[in-house]
């Protein structure tokens, strides 16, 4: 049987059933990072972005932005869970041929990010490869009281996204895309958050994995879903992926006080409901269909 | 000017003058882990490897040792460094024809050490690529009286090496090797260890960064080279890599109280001088040519 057959999900569900974990470990395989026992107020949070070459970007793309991207992708994994990154190792694969100059320019991309958000680059190994290939890996802190996971959404809670979705792919903003941190920093210091994902695989998809971690479904109103000028539609917002957006949720009375200023315009999109309704898009005239949890997958 | 031309060290050598880190780094880029504040008497220690089909393994390896030499990489740089490794990510590339069979094989050597050592699997990521490539990146814990650097090498200690070196490439040692974790654990808490190291470029090299760190020379005595049996002669054990020995450096003192016991047969090879005599190897004839750092290189 082939890895396409069981796709990427599949697989990543084959895996969390060989493995175990002892009571160090708050939360393994399946959220934006894995939570570690850290001091008494707060928790190590640890994940890995590997990036390569003619999938998460092309030989044609700016070499800067491939270092970004490669770093930022992992910078939004600790903002999901409501983190702050503090250090990363680079390993880097590429062939022989590759330019100096291209690395120094990767690598400018990657400090770019390292010295906006204080994040000490320690390490990394280098490797030969045919294509080249990034593979972040990245500690960040969390306030235990901040901790935000794919699993605590609740029956009532509105959802959010944090900007634009659609399209990422087809101008250059899956490049050159600010992760959410202040945002997401800003969210967890002054509400409470019940869950929040970053949509890298599609609104469709992520708000998939909330729900099943969370036992939750969800109604989504189509009109409000800030699709992004880029896209050539609804359906590149719910399943193209790589917006690198956050999806989160907060009760109704967490929603109403947020909304009073809302100063990074975050836009409510939906509600959580039972398990049993499953997922559904609503549009303006009050039809209902089913939004399936597919997106962007690599097999 | 292409990679190849300032090789793999070079690149590391262009790549820190970029970065800086903070004071919650104790160390940074350029040993075989990082090194970072943690508690009061322990730090933790960053790594990760990553191995590329068609450098490091072929298709025709067993997928089960791919997954073993995977994570042993890993924890190899974790014992050079005193450490105990306690979790990892597992980033895996692989085309999409891949069978999940295959997968299940490398997940299981994977496993056959993340048991061993007690070693938690928190999550990784799952991309397609050309080739098969997996990169662990693992954490790992040390107290701060055990760490071990490369850089303290003193005039006078003895050098050490865990066992044969030569040859890891021509049979399968490279990809069966157990990481030399019990006995790096067993010296730092018996032993004041001044120095160590992994060797996965040769002795050449990784004594060559050992010197180049602690500002030294070395002398090393041929006959005293544990030659592997698989090696064709000492220049495999010099410059051929992938050995996963352990080298490392104490006082004459400490040395004699090793060896008086010395229950892993761990094997005295040369001297520690000064950095103007470089580092030479001495045969039984008295003679000496000098030993170039050189060994495994990607590029």
């Amino acid at each position: 049987m082939l890895v396409n057959k069981i796709g990427e999900f599949g697989l990543i569900e084959r895996i969390k059933k060989f493995v175990k974990t002892d009571s160090s470990v708050v939360k393994g395989i399946g959220d934006d990072c894995a939570v570690l026992g850290f001091s008494a107020d707060k928790y190590l949070l640890f994940t890995c972005d590997m990036i390569v070459e003619g999938v998460d970007f092309t030989r044609r793309d700016a070499p800067y932005f491939i270092g970004r991207k490669a770093i930022a992708s992992s910078i939004s994994d600790i903002a999901a869970c409501g983190g702050q990154p503090h250090c990363c190792l680079v390993s880097l694969g590429m062939p022989k041929k590759t330019s100096v100059e291209t690395i120094d320019k990767i690598y400018k991309g990657i400090i770019f990010f390292s010295r906006k958000y204080n994040i000490n680059i320690v390490g990394g190994d280098i490797s030969r490869s045919e294509k080249i290939i990034i593979d972040v890996s990245m500690l960040g802190i969390v306030e235990k009281k901040y901790l935000a996971l794919r699993n605590g959404a609740k029956r009532g809670d509105i959802v959010f996204v944090t900007g634009e979705l659609g399209g990422s792919f087809l101008n250059k903003h899956h490049l050159e895309f600010i992760p959410r941190l202040k945002e997401a920093r800003f969210l967890v210091k002054h509400f409470k958050i019940n869950s929040m994902i970053d949509i890298s695989d599609g609104l469709a998809q992520d708000l998939g994995h909330i729900l099943s971690q969370s036992n939750a479904g969800a109604v989504i109103y189509e009109d409000l879903i800030p699709v992004s000028k880029q896209a050539r539609g609804l359906d590149d917002a719910l399943y193209m992926g790589e917006d690198f957006e956050l999806l989160f949720t907060m009760s109704q009375d967490e929603a109403n006080r947020l909304l009073k200023k809302n100063p990074y315009r975050f836009k409510p999109i939906g509600k959580i409901v039972v398990k049993e309704y499953g997922a559904r898009l609503k549009d303006n005239n009050g039809n209902e269909k089913i939004m399936r949890p597919r997106g962007f997958t690599h097999f």
